[in-house]
């Protein structure tokens, strides 16, 4: 079979790469929370012993690189691109993580769907032989996050309901070709769904699960279009961070188009954090929320064959302070890769 | 030949995709310069005809794509990802030009580099057969991104003489498959060089040529040393937005390691305003400006064999307003590829 444009925004691979390693770093909140066992560090000091919480951002990246290329055996001249961003304006999160691994840089912004993205990229790039391994990184900090989008911590505002909570973490991942041989014990990303701007006109910044759940409705129903597949064909169909309330509009939205995904679904942002007990409330959120949980929690169960294929799918909302502030909508984007043992 | 990772940093293409089509949107000031006649729309309206400066380079971003698409003769559905980016925090400049495309978006940030970053992935998206036709687009507008990056227009700071003035001005391009054979007329994009981080310390966010100089510097040398070629071979080493003062530290750093590019260099912030008449200082600068350029002037001599074989750079300048207030250097990054009829 040869690589394959499917339908209008699928492509599969002929030759589907491997993710021959992966990272996760964390902050001390995600280090108390049920996925804990399965990050590579917890760091309890947010600013990872910097001096700003984005220099500390910055750290988690670099420590994030650092151990996925360590943990898969190799050195960074082996790493031919890395593919990365983050969420804070112009991505300094990612600009000061990686300045001194001297590996030529894709930076990509796309919201909270940035994983998906640069896991994309990266696939692309390693299927159509330009590279033998590449590096995809994406992260998020609460601290820099909120001063970058809400406001300052010291001000101590009341967060509503439906608001989530931004991780602390960065994942990265080692992305390879297996020349043309699956490699067993390996999962491989054999498709990608590339997303399209999805607006819905939502206008509130506190309740971003209901902004994006639209896109990731829209990005489900197009794979599963394109790739003939049914949602039981999937262990876990996984979106990145809509939290409860989001993952309740996107059910519903996938419901009225004719695919029943409640018993596959999980959502990354409802499984990091115990709600319960760490009060943050609609769930977790950001680049960094669906990258950790992908290079521990979820690459664990693909890993040991408890999941055999998932649908991965990081949604993000395209918005900022200044677009906000000037009352546009805060559309949403969401970009997804099906990921199995082969 | 095959399609080959040369070197260290670079791609050559067995197949080189085609730009069969391209269109500028330049506002004002762009308009009075010597590249006016290249441009397809001068607007004389800074906000485009919408309710702010963002929302105006949103329009900008629209039409360029919009005239791109009809200049080529295709439709949007003929279109199958955009590759594209802009200087502003979280890319809405992007977001709400694109979001009526329903067009699979790669969203880009490498600052004024992107629009070498978006042809590159464009191309290679191309070459590996993933799709027949592409965008390429990124945009800048002076009054958004001084509001971004630098003070109040209705503050009237003064201007230091290393200063250079943002373009306002979105270029798109449609990258195409050329289904293995080389099509007369239009330029071809043989070969990519991707950039790595360079970072050299400086921190005079108004002396952005300084900061720009050492990545292009690198990037340049990288090329000509993987594809064992030399200056003489090139009608122009085009970069983005160095302007007098980044253009003269490049020339020094490249003699310095053997390259006398003297003679070819050309800096698109130098070109696109009359630096006498107009009073810009060091020339202009942005995302748009190699974009509108590119788009306009450089593939015009491309198409009338005033020039065969060109290398463009595209250069950016790493930073936001937090990183800068807090202390940190500005790195540069570049990302070149090489433009010719064959």
């Amino acid at each position: 079979m040869n690589t394959q444009a499917l339908g209008k925004q699928t492509i599969k691979f002929a030759h589907p790469p491997a993710i021959i390693g992966a990272a996760s770093i964390v902050g001390e909140m995600e280090g108390q929370g049920p996925l804990a066992a399965y990050f590579d560090q917890i760091e309890t000091d947010p600013t990872f012993g910097k001096e700003s919480w984005e220099l500390g951002e910055s750290e988690m990246v670099r420590r994030a690189v650092q151990t996925a290329i360590s943990k898969s055996g190799l050195t960074k001249e082996d790493i031919r691109y890395i593919f990365g961003g983050d969420l804070l304006g112009q991505l300094i999160g990612t600009t000061f993580g990686l300045k001194d691994f001297n590996i030529p840089l894709f930076g990509l912004y796309g919201a909270c769907s940035t994983c998906g993205e640069s896991l994309s990229l990266a696939s692309m790039t390693v299927a159509a032989g330009y590279a033998q391994n590449v590096i995809a990184v994406t992260s998020s900090h609460y601290a820099s996050a909120e001063k970058q989008f809400r406001f300052p911590l010291e001000y101590g505002n009341q967060r509503p309901l439906s608001s989530t909570w931004t991780v602390t973490g960065s994942g990265a991942f080692i992305v390879s070709s297996t020349n043309n041989q699956p490699m067993s014990n390996y999962p491989h990303i054999s498709s990608i769904t590339t997303g399209k701007i999805v607006d819905y006109g939502v206008r509130d910044s506190m309740n971003m699960g209901a902004c994006m759940a639209p896109a990731a409705a829209d990005l489900i129903y197009q794979c599963l279009e394109d790739t003939q597949m049914k949602p039981t064909q999937f262990d876990k169909i996984i979106t990145g961070d809509l939290g409860k309330i989001g993952s309740e509009i996107l059910i519903k939205l996938l419901l009225d188009n004719g695919y029943d995904i409640k018993k596959q679904h999980m959502d990354c942002g409802v499984s990091i954090y115990d709600n319960e007990k760490q009060d943050t409330h609609s769930g977790g959120s950001g680049c960094g929320c669906c990258a950790v949980t992908l290079a521990g929690y979820i690459l664990h169960n693909l890993a040991n064959h408890t999941w055999k294929r998932i649908l991965f799918v990081p949604t993000g909302a395209l918005l900022s302070t200044v677009s906000f502030n000037e009352g546009q909508t805060i559309p949403g984007i969401a970009h997804g890769l099906i990921i199995e043992q082969l």
